[in-house]
């Protein structure tokens, strides 16, 4: 085996999520994903502390990809409408991560440590949105307020979107959910 | 010392609180916190599972009494205006807890493990809301987005009421917390 091994990380993920699906989280071990992926356990290991960390991830990058969304529109617009234009990227990133996406809500949900992680991993993407937000000049209770919003809006969608089938609904699923809270909060 | 100790949940978790405040939270020992509400050990683990729990045990107190002020509004009452009725029970159930409530708030802050317990135990209160609002009649959708709402609305005020000094403030900054959500989605 080369020590350059091309999209190891890829790899490694993809072997994880399968066995995880197949034959449970608990059951499968490194040693199986790292050969399942033609790579060896040292490799994994380079790119991830355990086996948890595979189905936490992408999480750096989504949230890279939520404040770049921000960060892009104009220190005019308003808070919720800078959230949903992050929200709007991230609509993008994940639309080759349906499957993924799907397969993992499935093994998270099942797992309680999983579960409380997922939970630590959202406070973490709303504490970046909120410091995002105060960098525009918003208020810091606004930005704490603005950053959970969209982090539910986030998660309401989320939970729809690997329930459906079509990867591309996203973005509206995320709008219908941001009008919803709107509407619930108004009344 | 007699089988029966008047009020010993409340003795420890004064004896607790204040040790904790004063020595360190991981200095602190059961041992101590038992002896100097003047009980022993075991009377201590009748009541905790551990000293992590002194700090959590007040929760479900939390959650009976803001689910109570939902069930007794009226089924006409919208979402949001059910759960603010909620809220105002939680802030008269407060008013005797300030002092407690800010020494807690600082041992949380100043520990992660501490944090990520709070985050899973917002999580659970969130849950039992979102479940009273579905007995109301509210689609699932609008009733986890309008409890993430409350719950983020009480955490949000909860921080500004422990940081400042008059007891019964803590209505009023939930109200104002709650307008600011609603002016920071409506934008």
């Amino acid at each position: 085996m080369s020590r350059w091994e091309p999209d190891a990380v890829g790899r490694l993920t993809k072997a994880a999520i399968t066995l995880f699906d197949e034959q449970g989280y608990e059951a499968t071990t490194v040693a199986e994903i790292a050969g399942a992926a033609g790579l060896t356990k040292r490799t994994f290991f380079r790119h991830f502390a355990d086996k948890r960390e595979v189905l936490f991830n992408g999480s750096h990058e989504l949230e890279e990809c939520w404040i770049g969304g921000i960060a892009a529109v104009g220190s005019d617009v308003g808070p919720m409408t800078a959230v949903s234009a992050g929200l709007d990227e991230v609509a993008k990133l994940f639309v080759d991560r349906h499957r993924f996406a799907r397969m993992r809500a499935r093994i998270v949900a099942a797992h309680s440590d999983l579960r409380e992680r997922e939970l630590i991993k959202l406070q973490t993407l709303a504490d970046a949105i909120k410091a995002a937000l105060i960098d525009r000049g918003l208020p810091v209770n606004s930005a704490i307020l603005a950053s959970h919003a969209g982090v539910t809006v986030f998660h309401v969608a989320f939970a729809h979107w690997v329930e459906q089938d079509d990867p591309a609904a996203f973005r509206r699923l995320m709008q219908e959910s941001l009008q919803e809270l709107r509407s619930v909060t108004a009344t």
